[in-house]
């Protein structure tokens, strides 16, 4: 991690400065009502996005707050494929060129789909290299600006733009959200928006390192041998100061689920919802499915991404 | 066809009708902006709804214009599976029975979501056996209403309601719809919930009915040996004297896709949307991805329903 001290604190103001932006844009995501053994609840689907994904939102809201001068050094991320794509359309959008460091292991939809949009992309080793240490030297040597995946105040105020929306939907703030987590963006970023609700971040196991940060009261990181997950969206090894600061005040637990859950979550979208979502994109589902959470109209789970392999999907829904 | 002569017309009033009474039980489905090759259009999202396809809007209007005696009889309809689910979730919902006699080669997932909505399914031969005269017989042993799968006024108008909903989402009415056509139900739905739109009917080849019928401007028949197709929703004979009252007034032509067409358009719903097509709720998309359309962001494709077998879908979206 690489936070800088002396970064302002996101905010609700700015939260909904993002989602004004926003609605500018593109229309909302929509809340699809979803009944499931006797009980409702709303589905939040982010993978409706033009990238299959809720990073559009913080890409946004960070790129228009940058200058002419600003935009003219181009943008670097760090990404293993949705905030990738996120920070590409936005370029694209502002005619901004974006280098983009993914891990070689990155999906290859993710990949030609981040190159599609005209970013750059470099790849690097996702166990073994700081992509971090690799994207900020090449954005101090290019002059450009560095997009954080979640460690960045634009970028949760720009998640949490999703918050602004789902309680304009549902005429009120949800009892509860339950929220893929990966970083903490997206989560702090509903946590501001939506001060009413409780926010439950979700992990896949093994990576809970949200979780456990919650429980222990400090920024905890995932084992130095994570278990593999399919989850290739949420595989980050420690939350940032500054989504910490939000969620640890805001959040009183995380909540874990299984590969097998995860993949069952995916075939129920598939066959009940009929949306494609990946497998970080399902961990919200995953949990609700598996009676993890409460569960009822005033309950929200966000499907944040619904970037998949066509091989990769096709073996979850045949069952194999 | 089992057209009743002394049928009224179904006309605009009906359809605005049907929609006041749609939005009292469900929000709109999303209409989702698409770009492609640099082309704007909308894909109004019926796979959607909570049955997975548009059906779910003529059984409501239908059903539930009957009186408190009629819906004590119950309710009998024929379909492969989509106007089955509609009519069961709706009579569901209105505490009446329903009896669906539904082809044997029907799509699994589509019998079985139809018989977990409280219908009976009783099977028949698609090719060899009148389920028209199986059905009717039924209805009529039973003191049952009747609900054709299109060709029917509260059927045609429910239908509409999803044009009326498309009007207040675009802030106008398109100018041109695509849409999937089996019996030419929602196609003369929408033909009357916007009278201002080119409303252009697409079949799968060999299934092109509508489209002959448009030609000659007259009923024409599907051929006694149709090529086989995947688009088990699409696969009527003939439209109905009632539909092809207003389609014959309202559509200029009609389009036809290959079954490969159909199959790139349901890995695109996929990999670009993030949305499960099956195939005959994709003929549309396949019309306007082969351009064989004029696209733009007055251009809405509808897309119908995404009820498809695992295994199936596994198969198209991995490429073989």
């Amino acid at each position: 991690m690489t936070d800088n001290a002396s970064m302002r604190r996101p905010d609700l103001a700015g939260v909904q400065e993002a989602a004004a932006k926003m609605a500018q844009i593109l229309p909302p995501t929509p809340l699809l009502p979803v009944e499931h053994e006797g009980r409702k609840f709303w589905i939040k689907a982010e993978c409706l996005q033009p990238v299959g994904a809720f990073k559009i939102r913080g890409a946004w809201h960070r790129l228009s707050a940058l200058s002419q001068a600003e935009r003219q050094r181009g943008v670097v991320a760090v990404s293993s494929g949705n905030h990738a794509q996120g920070v590409a359309w936005a370029a694209r959008r502002l005619g901004m060129a974006a280098t983009i460091v993914m891990p070689s292991d990155a999906p290859a939809i993710k990949v030609a789909r981040t190159r599609e949009l005209g970013a750059q992309v470099i790849f690097y080793d996702r166990m073994n290299e700081d992509r971090e240490a690799i994207a900020t030297a090449l954005a101090a040597e290019r002059g450009a600006a560095y997009v954080h995946a979640f460690a960045d105040p634009w970028v949760i105020e720009g998640q949490g733009s999703a918050g602004i929306e789902i309680a304009a939907q549902l005429g009120r703030q949800p009892a509860r959200i339950l929220v893929c987590c990966g970083g903490g963006g997206l989560t702090a970023g509903l946590a501001l928006a939506c001060p009413d609700s409780e926010v439950v971040p979700v992990e896949p196991e093994g990576w809970d390192d949200v979780c456990r940060s919650i429980e222990s009261g400090r920024i905890e990181r995932v084992s130095d041998s994570p278990p593999p997950t399919a989850c290739d969206a949420l595989q980050t090894f420690a939350t940032g100061a500054i989504n910490f600061e939000v969620i640890s005040r805001r959040c009183a637990f995380g909540l874990r689920v299984s590969e097998a859950e995860v993949a069952h979550a995916q075939r129920f979208a598939f066959s009940r919802l009929r949306l494609v979502l990946e497998p970080g994109g399902a961990v919200a589902l995953a949990a609700a499915l598996a009676g993890k959470a409460q569960l009822d109209d005033a309950t929200v789970v966000i499907a944040t991404g619904g970037n998949v392999d066509p091989q990769s999907f096709a073996r979850i829904v045949a069952g194999h």
